[in-house]
């Protein structure tokens, strides 16, 4: 998407020898990019957070693959290297897919084809996440148009964390259709969730939707079920993580809440994701889904920018009061109004989902 | 209550020229106390909230009158310093309370006679809402005996903002139960809602809680629905602002969505109150009551304790991004288990309300 008017993606090839990222640990308040130019940078650069995102951090591995053919292209070495990259982020599931997909992609190749082969496969890993993105987008857009069509002014649409283009490699999954409306001059206007602990919505899907152009408010994210009540908000629109059979989605902690909410005071609650997040093995996502409990330090601590310019922490908690931090929860599906896919909208059950991604639910 | 041993309210006469009370806005990295020596002191400490929480307003608002007949006792004067005392917090149903109980007490006293009279008055404005929450802690108990009855472990209690003492004069309106729990031995746990964005429950909840010595764990808001969902949570407890006829409450913003989590998960869901705050002339709490918009500020900015041990703040959001901040929310009557009042557990319901509070609703 556009920063400023120009075109970027989250990560791109610099002639076949290095890639580029945003580093993400530094916005919003400031814009700098980082060069990857072995496989040690691309693991420091997963592990570190300067990249995040399901889907960008498969893309970052599958850049890690082919900055490690360069250096050796031995299967070995390759080998030692995909699970070098798996051992960043054990639990996302999309960093072990990619690099099993760039393995794969050079198994049988002689040593000497593997580097040009590696990097054509991080192309197209990251083409393909885009392309899917985008199609979410496509079957997105009507949705918002037709809100659009029910109402005078802006349609109010409202988002949790950050499944925008940042996390992926372009256009984002809960962004997608609002990019696009955007860019179709629908008139569109983003609540975005501040999304504490870490702040994504603040920090990050405030960031990129200013920065091309779109319309958004940040709040609290207390704020959101008052604004239903009172008819401010047209839809919500949030990403997920892991996806049930049954359709219910495991997504950044406080979504139940707002799907809670949005059910309460008929609003649609839509949730958009690339079919790699369906996980057809899962049913129950309450009972299944091991939710990660992450660093004390992400609530007591937060970071910004200070009086002086520049970036520092501050302490929140008293000292001695004790903190828990569970990183996701899981929305199920009889909250979920459709899941918007690259294939189109689906209904939030079982059927629907097989009957959208046979491929993925075995032989009917 | 205590304060690492020592006993305490949040308000206190000094030598009937001078109230001392607790500077709120330095919890919980520093304890200071402050002198209000005049009525501007005493506006001052509401707007800019050295003093929050609606009783401990209305207290501190009684004790503004009182400083304001030290120094003129005109019957025009005394008016005018009201009105600008319920200036200070429009949406607090306490304070204008508070100053028509001093205005009426003065009613027909010579002016040599009012300001003794507006001290002592104060005095009991303060000395009675201590007892409401004694008396709220008194029939809460027993809801928190019997969930220790039914299960192994302590009893997990789940707050929002600060309904604490520090609310209030002393006890608190939703931590008078836990206190009372806790000094009497009932092991209790307390889920300490962060609050965002002004911070009141990981600022004060948790101080005043860890002061007392009582267990808690503090949680972005986003985490409650995900502790309801896994059993986490034996019974919600939270204060009210503003309490209709049919039984809405106006809280916090954010309380609507965890008494949507409660209601989802089987999880009793009590409103803590005193009966000051039931204004009988609301029925529909949604419709009729205003929403404060509160400043972009709270949420741009945070305020916390540097590395060098200053507290100071700091920017999340990026510049350019706009912000929303309504500061409190609604939560329908159908949503609430209980209302713990100073004369029992009421039903959240008019005709439970009238029967329980005979003098408010009028004659029968």
């Amino acid at each position: 998407m556009k920063i400023d008017g120009r075109a970027w993606r989250t990560i791109w090839p610099i002639e076949d020898r290095a890639a580029g990222v945003i580093d993400q640990r530094r916005l919003p308040h400031e814009f700098a990019t980082v060069e990857l130019r072995s496989l040690a940078d691309a693991c420091e650069a997963i592990s570190a957070m300067t990249v995040r995102g399901a889907p960008l951090i498969g893309a970052a591995a599958a850049y890690g693959l082919a900055l490690a053919a360069n250096a050796d292209p031995d299967a070995a070495a390759l080998r030692a290297a995909g699970e070098r990259l798996c051992a960043t982020r054990p639990t996302a599931v999309n960093l072990r897919w990619a690099v099993e997909r760039v393995l794969a992609r050079l198994e049988g190749l002689e040593p000497a084809a593997r580097a040009a082969a590696a990097w054509d496969e991080a192309a197209r890993v990251c083409d393909e996440d885009a392309e899917a993105n985008r199609m979410i987008g496509v079957h997105g857009l009507p949705l918002i148009e037709k809100l659009a069509a029910a109402k005078d002014g802006p349609v109010n649409l409202l988002t949790h964390c950050n499944a925008g283009w940042l996390a992926c490699v372009d256009w984002g999954t809960a962004t997608a259709p609002v990019y696009q409306a955007h860019d179709a001059g629908v008139a569109v206007h983003v609540w975005v969730d501040e999304t504490r602990p870490r702040g994504q919505g603040a920090f990050l899907t405030a960031w990129e939707l200013g920065r091309h152009g779109v319309p958004h408010t940040v709040i609290a994210d207390n704020a959101g079920g008052h604004l239903m009540q009172h008819g401010q908000v047209d839809a919500c629109i949030v990403g997920t993580d892991r996806t049930t059979a049954a359709g219910d989605v495991c997504n950044k902690i406080g979504t139940y809440l707002k799907a809670l909410a949005a059910r309460d005071c008929g609003v649609p609650f839509y949730v958009a994701l690339p079919s790699s997040s369906i996980d057809p093995a899962l049913s129950d996502g309450i009972k299944e889904i091991p939710i990660e409990e992450r660093s004390a330090r992400e609530v007591t601590h937060i970071g910004g920018l200070g009086a002086d310019g520049k970036v520092a922490e501050v302490q929140l908690t008293p000292a001695g009061s004790g903190v828990a931090n569970p990183g996701f929860d899981v929305t199920p599906a009889r909250l979920v109004t459709g899941l918007l896919t690259e294939r189109g909208l689906v209904a939030a059950d079982r059927a629907s989902l097989a009957a959208a991604f046979p491929e993925k639910f075995g032989a009917a």
